[in-house]
């Protein structure tokens, strides 16, 4: 009997296969799969089951392309919101065997209405649960958000306060596989840890430890969740089935000429590499997307089918930035420009913009006259514990929607926690048409350092 | 906070890395100890203290060799059977930080009596055990043997008894990492599972429902389990500390004329081909032992310093074999015959030895009119549970100091579960003169699945 | 500038990948053909051009496959046998640029009628090519075969020697880049060194020493070449252009039962375990080819579409086997059982083969009464160099072709060089029902080796 | 009998193992050797013999540490300035067998005293060589340079010649196979192509098309070449033999606090990232050397024995920063501090430069009243192509002893070909307390582009 996790990092999705024998399952793949099947094959098994714990809208479901490779079954609960094209659907109850190992379907509406558990049963030890996969019902060190239908903002949370009791049921003694960990937006609060038991979240999760239901709910109701805009498509596709993404072909190297050409054709050109590098020297018009952010923030700033051409450091950071996009969705990357060398050295435009240290936004808040303004695209949360009277709070990604709030008269300096966010804010602002814009490097921690 | 196994197989050794923020440990490293400096660096992590739950008897503990290539100290329970040199002593009570990461030292002697235990605390989450390393005190689906101090049997058994209860104490939501899984000798019954939690034991584990102490030392002081000859080289290794093995220089192909010359000087030609490939032609006297069963195995019939020469169907499985042998403290492997066809065509002499199916012993048995011996080597435990009343009764590993009880002037078959054992064994009978031996392929399996 | 050779062993098939710039060409790509996108990508580079030094009759060509891949043109040369479907026709004098490097197409027909050499040059240093890739026509020690048109032997062997001529007007100081290295059927006597300057060849091929076109054209017609049966279906594979072979899905491993069903619905079973193993036991009816063998002989025995199934000692071997079977057009691989462990227990029957001594061989052609059969499987060439006259001399690859010529009423003992062709020989008769068959392990190694 | 070549980037130094059967020889091993043992094993044999073309004095030889890890002896040529302590001595007409493959001994001096070439023979074709190990007397595209002796500079460019003459009558066929490829120090005109000929040298090499040898002397003695400092201690270390450089521990991260600690107790701090992130924001007094350029650039800046911290984007640029350090006998390094986030998020100084246009540049060479200088870093060589009137010439490896020659008074823009050279030397006045610096991103090549 074997378990192993697939971990997708900056969406922070967790994966599974599990099997015993010659058969294994796969629990909630993602897009790019074929590594699915190689651990299944270390493991001497092949797959002949795909589970979905439910509809995922963060991130590309790889159920129908390793269905598709592998020839497996896709279980998925009961939809009300359409019908999953490339899943069947289980309901509680539903028992799978692989070896001595069973898997039993739970029912656990509330982040979504089709979110199941998957318990876990050894049979040679018999009748009580060794596992569970809990899906984004629980997570370690918090629960699912339940903001997707806000016109039933208590019922569903109502529906989830229900579904972690029915977890409980399971027996402290079960090992907790949920769907994903911490750093993701399906949750707030999860341990770094990626490892738990029913029995440790009963005792320490602070949501299982309200014990009464209406006060659970009135805590989610109260919670604030963000929704970048590419969430729509992922349903749209989640419901269809998304093509697998295995691709042989590397992403192309791209000429400075073909780069400028391709921006030119309506392309979107996004520099990956580091915060300081574009900063110093970068595209005009070019949007500040670190290949780490590319997760997480890629998809507040990008459309549907829209073009995007790279700028990275290495190769290797340009393949691992369209592997991000595609896992939500983005599949139009048309190549990267290897380094600014090439477009420098051929005597093309480049912009700069400062960056600035505590001492100076210090120094500009005791002498600020009105010409300039302190911007603060950290999210609400982080304002809220501890803000500043003087700056004007637009989360990063809420930014291109509200550009008119941003005042086109005053200098801008864009802060966040660290200055990560506040670059990508700035270049945001520089591609619509501020010009007097700079970076608060160190942002929030280096002013608490600094104190 | 993060956790990482390292398995060794084989052995079925578990030994693991746990860290948090730029800090780590290692529980019980094995001799080759790279791997550890490796997971910690992956996980941004550097290796600053090495826990051992007990002084090792089936393998080189690869403590003092990490703690010379990191500096790290290393931490062992209360020995009184001599000092570890490589370690302080430390006690139950003591605590260790790793970030956010908390190690509470146990003492659950029994196994040995320096055996600890080590409890890991989430200070972001609170007072409860998330896990421990129990080492050989608990495994999953079993418990520590207890059979290495004769003269104690029923006093460290029930030492044993109450270091299981302390356990779980730490209550049923901690997740149980044990220092071996399924097929170590350190205990029988295990799960092949290498996932569980102090309560799943506590409600599924056959040795922790027996609830009565006196029960549980009865049970305990009637096991019977195999002691390689080799454990006793280890014990004096493990307090002395040996060095690292990580060659730079992969084990040199040998030709067949030095080969021949090193088995002249006194070197055992080891022959780590499949049963298959020994049976249809070997070296003469040299020892079947597939590279598969080295770990369990090869500790039976080697000793100490003893040179050792391989015949090996390929590099990866010689440099298996040589780090097997590495483990369990033998170093003296002087190169490998890359497959027998250099050794055929230059003409030496070879032997073969027939495979028979269970028909043929099955009209054997029928026939027998004692000029034949059905000579059975698997352990009295599988004989217990179904022998041969005409089969002769000796255990693979125990069959050298047994020869004289193999009858020399009847032709012999060797069997065992399935053939491989009966190989190894059969390998010992030609080295020890025996001409007229033959293989029961299949063994009992075979016997049971023809009736 | 960059060139990097990809060898398929077995077939000893070189293939290279050269390039300037961001550009690159591929000449004479092999079906699994990924590697060379990833060769490229590593040097900065894509594949813009695929070229073909003629139309390959012992493997699949990856061109098409390739072109596909990457869009970039296949260009071949003038092929009155039929058109190339996925290539274009290129002659004599046409050139390509990638950045400073230079290729110059040269007519070289005699092992083919649409052989091409293409000469390199490097622009930066100038009008002398710096190496030649001379496909068949020019070998390293050898000079391609001419015996694909016996009813033109001496005009193709005539059109070879002038094509020889042309090739050598590009100076001594260009280097060979060849199609085949040592081991490949399309030649005898190449070099094992895979490094050559046309002034070496010139100097020291044998072939290029016989200064007189006539001599040389009585030399090429005079030698003798096999060609397996499956070369046909070469010939028409690649003038349609093969479908790409990298598949995302492992071979699967199937069970005993599903072995012995598949082989009684009218699959192969090829076992591709060393000699000795199917010597000692192996599934009755199967094949032994041991997978190194694979390349060169599978192509005698298998038919086009006819289902195989394996018997491998590891996944990693069935999966090379796999490979290699593919790359000569056989696709039809159901699977492989891992190792015959699962056979035996399971206690179906087996069949064993003797493998014998030098001596034992010698004291029956002594004794021998015309009951027992020496039959030779080498090749024509070896034969002629050392044979044994009571030896009844069949070369292994015709073999099947040839089963009426061996004696049924005899006991047979298989021989070749070493032993190695002689056990697949061995196993084809005992499909064909030859029962008293044994091996002469060594063979005439080990019979000179014992003189 | 293979031939593989091993490239250390950067230095663009080539070594080669060549062998034939069981025995290999490497010919001028670098510092970090497993890799040449590695590469015998992966081709069946095992190294035998290490030979060295002349004492390396541009990085550390590996030859000593590879033979302690062997056994094997090193060979070297006649040493006039010392004893190489780890060799013997070999002289011209020594011949070596592995296999069928010769060695034989040339004596090439002119570049060293020492030099020795080491032509190849495959003893189954004969006489004729088949290819020659040319150390640093030809290079493909140039000859060594022979500035090591200025008392001796004609005296030493004759024998040069002598040396080159000899190995022509090798032949033409004979492939070439020497110690370094474009980008070396050790030669200027270099091919980016690393295959040739004697043959092809013979007729495209500019220096080899030199007839005379007054001519070639002449020419020679007129060349610059540069020696950054740490020659002189290569030239200790390769008489008396480095120790290996393998390391099994993973260069540590280290914190903010102890990098700064670290710098004030006297190591220099490295800034491995681009130009780009140093330029945008740095810690003060620290160098810029890219990754990259480390191994080319950062023997002019750091003094043996000094402490190196570095500051890198990613874990593998600083093990690749410490392995080239290595390479080069710098073995000080501390750690590293992973990216700027760590030291700006603790509000610690940082600062910055700006990078400017060419435009900007044009504007300032236009308006340039005296208190603004333009400093170009390009070598002698490259400023004598296309040099700027108004500019002060400083090669940039010469900077720190020519630091006086620049001007405190005024603005400082500093230019090399594309700005990186121009960011490294930036960083050099910055440390050297020059305030106004800024870089010409683009340099040379973005001002002929935008002309």
């Amino acid at each position: 009997m074997f378990i192993e996790k697939v971990k997708s990092e900056g969406l922070a999705h967790l994966s599974w296969v599990v099997g015993d024998g010659i058969e294994a399952a796969v629990i909630d793949p993602r897009r790019d799969c074929a590594i699915y099947v190689e651990i299944a094959a270390d493991n001497g098994a092949r797959i002949t089951h795909i589970f979905e714990t439910h509809r995922n809208e963060d991130l590309v479901s790889g159920a129908a392309a390793l269905s598709r490779l592998t020839g497996s079954p896709v279980h998925h609960g009961p939809n009300p919101g359409g019908t999953v094209r490339y899943a069947d659907t289980v309901r509680e109850g539903r028992t799978f065997h692989f070896g001595d190992l069973t898997i039993n379907v739970l029912e656990t509406p509330g982040h979504t209405d089709d979110s199941l558990s998957f318990a876990v049963y050894d049979q040679t030890f018999g009748e009580r649960a060794v596992g569970v996969f809990t899906g984004d019902a629980l997570f370690i060190g918090d629960v699912g958000r339940t903001d997707f239908y806000p016109e039933r903002a208590n019922e569903v949370a109502g529906l989830l306060y229900d579904s972690l009791q029915k977890l409980l049921t399971l027996g402290d003694q079960a090992i907790l596989w949920p769907a994903h960990g911490a750093g993701s937006v399906c949750g707030s609060g999860m341990a770094s840890r990626e490892f738990s038991t029913l029995g440790y979240e009963r005792l320490t999760n602070p949501m299982l430890r309200i014990i009464d239901r209406k006060a659970f709910i009135e805590h989610k109701v109260a919670e604030h969740h963000y929704q970048p805009p590419y969430f729509r498509e992922m349903e749209r596709l989640n419901l269809e089935g998304a093509h697998m993404q295995e691709p042989l072909l590397p992403l192309p190297v791209i000429e400075p000429d073909a780069l400028f050409k391709s921006q030119n054709g309506g392309a979107v050109v996004v520099d990956i590499r580091s915060i300081e590098a574009w900063c110093a020297a970068h595209v005009p018009k070019s949007l500040s997307i670190p290949v780490k952010m590319i997760p997480a923030f890629a998809g507040w700033f990008l459309s549907p089918n829209e073009a995007v051409s790279l700028v990275a450091a290495h190769a290797a950071d340009a393949e691992r930035a369209k592997r991000h996009l595609s896992r939500i969705g983005f599949d139009q990357v048309t190549g990267y420009l290897s380094g600014l060398d090439g477009w420098v050295t051929e005597g093309r435009d480049f912009e700069s913009l400062p960056m600035i240290h505590a001492d100076t936004v210090r120094d500009r808040l005791e002498k600020d006259k009105g010409d300039w303004q302190l911007l603060d695209v950290r999210d609400a949360h982080e304002v809220q514990e501890r803000g500043f009277e003087q700056a004007l709070d637009i989360y990063v990604g809420e930014l291109p929607a509200h550009l008119d709030d941003v005042p086109r008269d005053r200098a801008l300096t864009v802060m966040c926690g660290s200055g990560q966010r506040a670059t990508v804010a700035a270049s945001v602002l520089r591609r619509a048409g501020f010009d007097r814009v700079d970076v608060f490097l160190g942002s929030m921690s280096a002013w608490q350092a600094t104190q």
